[in-house]
């Protein structure tokens, strides 16, 4: 029994129209013998109006009823996407999260996979042609609904293609993984082949192509993953382990974050149990911090990261509650950066990759820079966004 | 601790502004000291939104698909109802189907609860000031989501009230039951008190206050039903055992079930087990018939019954399956027909109730007359549907 992996996005179900297509797309799989697992996501924008809902009646919902609301919208999609494949000859059930087995940890809006009933769906594949499962949602082991969090229907996906030792693929309104965004630069190349490390970095950077930790999983059970356009027929990318890339660039794409903020917090005494306290507090937050940086004198700490622009209330309220013992001690904030990145595993063989970054960007003044072992982070104003990317486009051939 | 059941119906719970509104009055309560379980039904319109998509994506959709479709309705207000709860400060959670143990029969679109998780329900309940249920929807032994049919949620409050062995509000737009339908008669009054059977009689000819189901369930478990306006002080009414009712009149109502059909199968063989073939074969496959007769002559049967407009390709089919080794036999659909009843257990015992009946509709003419222990019911033409009502109304002082 070949039984493919597919996930379809929210762009992808957004209409009764888009589903059919979708259907009429699978008959053809199902014609030429072949089976197919769905995962999909809400159709549309019916995620974001269900939070539009749920702020309406409370300033901060729950997270747990959150949960309930939001894994609504992908059984809408998978029941429909179901009846669809059913109008088209196809046998074909959706399963939801607890029908699936979908267990997850505890942690609600943020849960990460667990385990699925693979032995249910497997028997159930012996029968159906095709089974829709509800996307980005799972329950714990004490029937709570969660959700995996924004994209995390990627996830899903992938989780369940690993589970069933299967290649996975990801269907969206976007043909595939770019050199760069395309909305940044139009004539950014697609990307034929990238390793799961570079496809971390991007993602970890601001590529919205793929959930990170879905490039994890991805990685960990060595399943290859296709990302394509719903529908066309233009070739997508592969992403895949390094070993079966054969062309490799030296440096595979760039990739911008936006609304970034500096932030400083100065006269601390010098004491780095007080730098771990830091740490953890905005770690426990959920707090997403990066670029960090300590520079200390003889009698003070200056502590420095970013962190993006609208977490900067949460943050102050962390940094009060964990700083509340201590005097004298002041946060800045310094607003309208973007961080540029460049990204591929040829760097780490790859002799003056640093050396022509700063050289591609010799007229945009750099406030920071960070590097890891595959990617060169710096971060820059905002009003140079465009040139620093056309630069690098232009000095890496991307 | 005292727990009261409270269901809101679908326009009770048609915007965010409507749920904080009830979450202000279930506030009041808790203040108090009350416990409330509320069981809510799909926002609005939105379960209608939801069959629309359904029938765009195939001509008759799947009823396990349409279940996992529908149940959703439910889900988003519960979710929104136990958020807007918190956010007035009341201990709340939200219970889907499965959550709640909600265990029905397999029957999909028209199952029937068998039992809840009342353990849990009540652990819950020590913890929690307000817990909202999902209504309409259960599960399966095996996990399939299913749905109870149209106005199933009074069911499901109704059968929690039973289980808790509590009495049970039902929340509506419709301040009470009423003689008459206000729509057609805008001087109906309100009935305080009305019996078990009389609620069932008028529930299933065509009063669309309680669902059949839900009245049946009251019945069996002593459990007393109050029907009032969710947004109004205005008293509502009470169904309740007829022992309890002390002021009863001889007639309580009247009620009206349009667009009938009325159905003649002609030229049937005297053979009385095809008429048991044909109504088993009507009802498995879920019509529902009524005012049956069967006219026999020497050489032949003719039966007849009345069906809802709407049903007439799906009798015809089902008829042409059990009839299939007949020939000759014809079927006539007579359409434009309406059915007025009046239903009171006072009928038992009052004498004359028929005469006065036929008197006050000297004037209509009369196609068929079906009686109860505690109803007068008749097929007229849809014209006569007014002046009918009218007469009834005044003739029974309604």
């Amino acid at each position: 029994m070949e039984i493919t992996v597919q996930k379809y996005g929210g762009s992808s179900v957004a209409s009764s129209e888009k589903i059919l297509r979708i259907a009429e797309k699978i008959a053809g799989k199902v014609k030429a013998g072949g089976k197919v697992i769905l995962v999909v996501s809400a159709m549309g924008k019916s995620t974001d109006n269900l939070i539009r809902l749920a702020r309406e009646v409370a300033s901060t919902p729950d997270p747990r009823e959150l949960d309930m609301l939001l894994t609504t919208g992908e059984q809408v999609s998978a029941s429909l996407v179901a009846m669809a494949l059913q109008s088209k000859g196809i046998k074909s059930k959706s399963l939801n999260g607890f029908q699936a087995g979908i267990k997850t940890t505890a942690r609600y809006n943020e849960a990460k996979i667990v385990s699925f009933d693979k032995k249910k769906i497997i028997d159930m594949m012996q029968e159906l042609d095709a089974l829709v499962v509800t996307g980005f949602q799972g329950i714990t082991e004490e029937g709570e609904v969660t959700t995996l969090g924004r994209g995390g229907s990627d996830t899903s996906a992938v989780a369940l293609a690993a589970a069933l030792g299967v290649d996975c693929e990801i269907y969206s309104d976007v043909a595939g993984i770019y050199t760069v965004d395309p909305r940044l630069h139009p004539n950014a190349k697609k990307i034929k082949y990238i390793s799961y490390d570079e496809m971390l970095e991007m993602a970890s950077l601001g590529a919205k192509v793929l959930h990170s930790r879905s490039v994890e999983i991805a990685k960990k059970f060595g399943i290859k993953i296709y990302c394509g356009s719903t529908f066309s027929d233009e070739e997508g990318s592969f992403v895949a382990d390094e070993n079966i890339i054969i062309e490799q660039p030296v440096v595979t794409g760039c990739s911008l974050m936006e609304n970034q903020t500096q932030v400083f917090i100065k006269h601390l005494p010098v004491d780095y149990s007080l730098v771990r306290r830091i740490f953890e507090k905005v770690a426990t937050e959920g707090l997403n911090v990066d670029m960090i940086s300590i520079i200390n004198s003889e009698s003070d700490l200056v502590v420095s990261f970013t962190i993006v622009e609208s977490k900067k209330k949460h943050l102050q309220a962390a940094l009060s509650k964990v700083l509340s013992d201590l005097k004298d001690w002041n946060v800045e904030y310094h607003t309208g950066y973007v961080k540029v990145s460049i990204v591929g595993i040829g760097m780490r063989s790859g002799i003056g990759v640093a050396s022509s970054f700063f050289k591609a960007l010799q007229n945009v003044p750099i406030k920071l820079v960070t590097t890891s072992e595959i990617a060169i982070s710096c971060l820059i104003a905002e009003q140079y966004k465009n040139s620093a990317v056309e630069a690098l486009v232009k000095e890496f051939n991307l």
